[in-house]
């Protein structure tokens, strides 16, 4: 029987739970994209998105998901051929390297066992052994959607600069964004990836490539064929805050409102807020008796947390059992770990007491599935919750 | 510092959390009230509003808040100078008394601890001794909002019947209909008194008079000065759908689509939900060392829950801080009980993940307030509710 | 056929087309009214709502109709048997003085033809000749919606100043307020009656008394039987922003958001916006051949037109083509000229465009009709418009 | 001085109004992508829009503007160096062109006048002259929204069949799906690329690809580099509701209402109403002495009117001026009729009255523009529309 009264508990790692203030601003009639009331908004929604990358170089906004942004940031830098270093750190890096395939880019592709990060100090090393800088790119996955593991950018920037490598580096920061510290220009990534879905708080539609000098430079000089995704055209209409081809009008209305919202908040905070809900969540699942799939602390993800079920236990029908009797919604294990993990999602609009009732769904759902000893997890968190108020 | 992230966790026992369903039905353009659009919507909403109440007679819509449901009910049925006998189970049921005395009706008013229901066989002895019949009308809460007791409203009728007695039985529903089992013409209450902002999960605005035949007679003998309130104006102007004054258009909207969700749900079943939402809640608060302020458990409420704080805590204090820092609004003591009972609301658009929130968030916000052994209440919820899931 | 795509045309009277951001302001959560957020949005409606009624006094808001605004002006400051001077110079004026009856108050009602408003030389000569002060209170409708005729209520002001008379100044701005200039402190008004559903363009559900000093103190010595209406419960739970019952929360999100749009474009700026869609509705009416309602251009309105069908013609049955053909709701006739007129609706959220096609709406279903003549009437309305916009 | 009150008129071809139904449609929680919710709204909505399309073959949705739809069509099914034969119908044909010429496809332009749509006895000819079949797709616009004249896309296709020749049939709907009469299967069309924002009444943000078996054999064989837009992957998951990236969840919800309304109208009274439309408007344009753009009136368009302004006039100057006096947007003229046309969208969610103002919105524009005889426009497209109701 599913219970269908109250709020629907949305609790995958994103889409996330869009405001109601989010939700009202789209909520409004669609306006001439060719108009001066439009112009303002678009010149205001791509200033103010530089601030969410920490960035002063120009940030694209696609009308697409976040996978058109993936290859937008390829086809614009890389031509055919191009030798590009990727990692396997979980079913969105390997995604990303499918999609690359795909454009018969050559991609060297570090494997991984989808339970850490990129390992910076094998950048390094990959990158000095390419003394012909054969390699044109190497791309990460900041927060890896998939197992709630986040890589550290900042460390994998240090590896490619001690290996004194030129080339380019990409970062889908897609469900980071807005939830986890990120830095585009300080870090000197050249294309971040994003999407609105996640910390954004917005429903799905838009996509985001932040670039660098460097990787406009190197766009004009690709040879891959695209229209859709050209930074050029982009780039000259968006001056007169106009776009080269229909925007999602409405989704910019909510894009300016979300962004108000995050910095009424204050970035800081927002990351803050992320990483307690992250250690509240891990408190819990340690106290079920369960493990995290993400294996090193210095790697733990504010905005997920991807749970190992125990052996002999299916992780899909315990999210079924969790949908029909808590109307919940958890992340599904994908690729390598699926029916081995559900994840929690804890980004974007959320707070400390949904936080609760989550893991409170989580908690009864484990025991309902035969898992008698998951108790004690709701506690722990409330515990953890609790401490960081009084702090 | 208050957090506001996420939903604001609405658990006052009403006004009450508004379905998104109903919301977008209200944001609908006004349609002209005298119009054939809106004669199909009056007639369809009158006719509807009948299977809540559980009637087959006449409810009237006011454009009004309860109080002004209170105040039809009495101005309608009664004159200067009638004696009506009402029992102070709460402060709803003092300030109705207080609002009838201001219309000249001559009140004798029970006397009560705020912990107990109207007793039947009080009513039946009082009305025994009234040979002469000179008590008009008999009122009682169902649910009395300020203090989670509920007075078994079927045993009042029987005392009454019992009794002999020809009073008229007049009933606030306000925050029991739509939450806890109720039945106006199968318990022959004449005026049902009822509101959209509680169980119906409308925002505030509409109230209701559920009439009986007898309430009907009566309202064409009293002596009372009314306008608004008339009943006769109503009825006749209902009969084609309309109303006689311009109506509350888009509550009426709202009105419709939760009376199908509350169908869509099943009325039993949501009487089961609130009942094992209220179980839950006193589970938790016996945890926490804490009492319910309703003393008789065959009154205890399925909609909301009265907790008396320890002595030396003040009850408003705790609420200011579970506010500010867990963005949670719970009830405040009213009247007799100001500073000393906190209410939890678990009435309307609800669930089990939203209940465990709630309770979470009580529990954070009790040992924050210096009751360190607030522990185990949301086990013992969740204890509960997952046994119920399994039955 | 009905046609059915696109916007309704709601040109009725009211209650008016409400603008997208009013709805969306309304269309958010529900807050706890007795919370510090409540608490604010309550002073600051209250406070916006005096610079619209023009006063410096307090202004009450009811969550009722108009019709309730009525009773309570009347109740809160007369006794039973208290003589009052109403005109009757449309169907809403003679309600309000049938409602008037119904409170036993001694109602000197005098005629009217419905197309002049009241006569200031018949206010002061009844006056003069009231040697005794019997009469407690003048009644006028500023905007009578039934007529589309306008009292000067300043030279009524003007009457009763230079009569010497002490009654007391009511008056109905229901279908006037943000429409059609008016200063409750100026015009020393002791009683204004507002709705939300006209010029404030809102739905139906909140009605106004603005009151002044002299109002207020007539309430305390007056010996109605009140509880709902009264405004010193009103008036004092006001002062820290709350209300002594629940209030229409959402509808005051609207309120504030529909203050600011007035402002926004500046409340001279909105009478004026009237004026001249007035004035280009009745150079429509007469380039058809019909009659304008309204007899004295002193009178005319600039929130509605009331247009006389010519003999033989069925004003409800035009009404009806004019809906089923043309999707545009249309006044109706009521009381005394009920099936002789129809009224256009000109007020609230509304523009040059939207009148045109309300205009050629009624132009093309003249025609259809049978009224083979009625031509111009919509280029004339341009004509005007046009002319308006050189200026 | 801008005037902003009542609805602002967004009378350019596309995006178009949206209907409240479908806004709050929209204005709905996001669900889980991958739930059983979604899968049932997924299969709900690909069904539906096969009837749109007249078609019993797939239909693709793509999360992006109808300029990705325009590159997933090509990208699909051509390889770099194949030969394309399209037609400078207008702007968008001519862009589409560019677009195509940017994938290294051989386009054969023929050029145009822009007042014409593709001439099918010049297909044939072009295509028998074509004996090796090294054509390999013909394109065309249906509905030329630079210019309002429409391609006959059935007697294209009979051109076609009559040279007997198998080049894939590529056809634009964007701004003729859902409004002027189109059938993908009928018609043989083997890519039929369709977006939300015109027709089908939603904001931009989804693009569709109709595909017919022949253009799925293609799909299979052809050498572009593409992920996005790839059909396999599409039509894969899709079997099961769902989507291989993340769906724009909020606009399904939309399309989903948005084809409701369409069929409750009727597909063939909505065609009925547009062509109704088209013609009432160039009867205005007529009366006030100008010139339709289209030449031919098989080409008529029903969704929208390009006009072209007398020498001397800019037509630019005159929509500002009509934007900021009557707060209506017009489309401007594009490319080759820049700053000579101007463009009134009739399309989507419309009806007569609002026709009316805009037609009465231009006709003051004009004259406020120093057109001094632009008169009778108005009146002229009233006659027509007046007289087809009597029909």
């Amino acid at each position: 029987m599913t219970i269908r009264t109250g709020r629907h508990f949305l609790q995958i790692p994103g889409p996330t739970n869009v405001p109601d203030r989010v939700m009202r601003a789209i909520d409004m009639p669609v306006i001439d994209h060719r108009g001066p009331e439009f112009a303002a908004l678009g010149k205001e929604v791509l200033a103010a998105l530089k601030s969410i990358f920490k960035t002063e170089k120009p940030v694209i906004i696609f009308p697409a998901s976040g996978t058109g942004a993936w290859e937008a940031a390829l086809v614009n830098t890389l031509s055919p051929g191009d030798k590009v270093l990727m990692f396997e750190t979980g079913q969105f890096a390997a995604q990303w390297s499918s999609l690359a395939e795909r454009h018969r880019l050559d991609i060297e592709l570090v494997p991984g066992d989808w339970r850490h990060g990129v390992e910076p100090t094998v950048v390094e090393e990959r990158l000095r052994a390419d003394a012909n800088h054969e390699i044109k790119a190497v791309c990460a996955v900041h927060n890896e959607t998939s197992t709630g593991v986040v890589t550290r950018i900042k460390a994998v920037r240090d590896a490619i600069d001690a290996a004194g490598h030129p080339a380019l580096f990409m970062v889908d920061t897609i469900s980071s964004l807005g939830s986890i510290d990120y830095r585009h220009d300080e870090w000197k990534v050249d294309v971040s990836v994003g999407g609105s879905q996640k910390g954004l708080m917005l429903p799905p539609g838009l996509s985001f490539n932040a670039i660098s000098d460097k990787a406009l430079a190197a766009s004009g000089r690709n040879t891959m064929l695209l229209s859709y995704w050209r930074w050029d055209d982009m780039l000259k209409t968006n001056e007169s805050g106009f776009f080269p081809y229909t925007p999602a009008t409405n989704l910019l209305y909510g894009l300016k409102e979300s962004i108000t919202m995050l910095h009424e908040e204050g970035l800081e905070n927002v990351f803050a807020r992320h990483a307690r809900h992250g250690e509240a969540t891990r408190r819990a699942v340690r106290a079920w008796g369960l493990e995290v799939l993400a294996a090193n602390p210095e790697e733990f993800s504010g905005a997920l947390t991807a749970v190992l079920m125990p052996d002999g236990h299916d992780a899909d029908a315990f999210r079924k059992l969790v949908l029909e009797r808590f109307d919940m919604s958890l992340g599904t294990g994908l690729g390598k770990v699926a029916g081995k993990v559900f994840r929690i999602g804890h980004l974007g609009h959320f707070n400390d007491l949904t936080l609760a009732g989550t893991l409170s769904g989580v908690e009864m759902g484990l025991r309902l599935t035969g898992l008698h000893n998951a108790r004690g997890g709701v506690d722990a968190a409330l515990d953890y919750l609790a401490e960081a108020q009084v702090g």
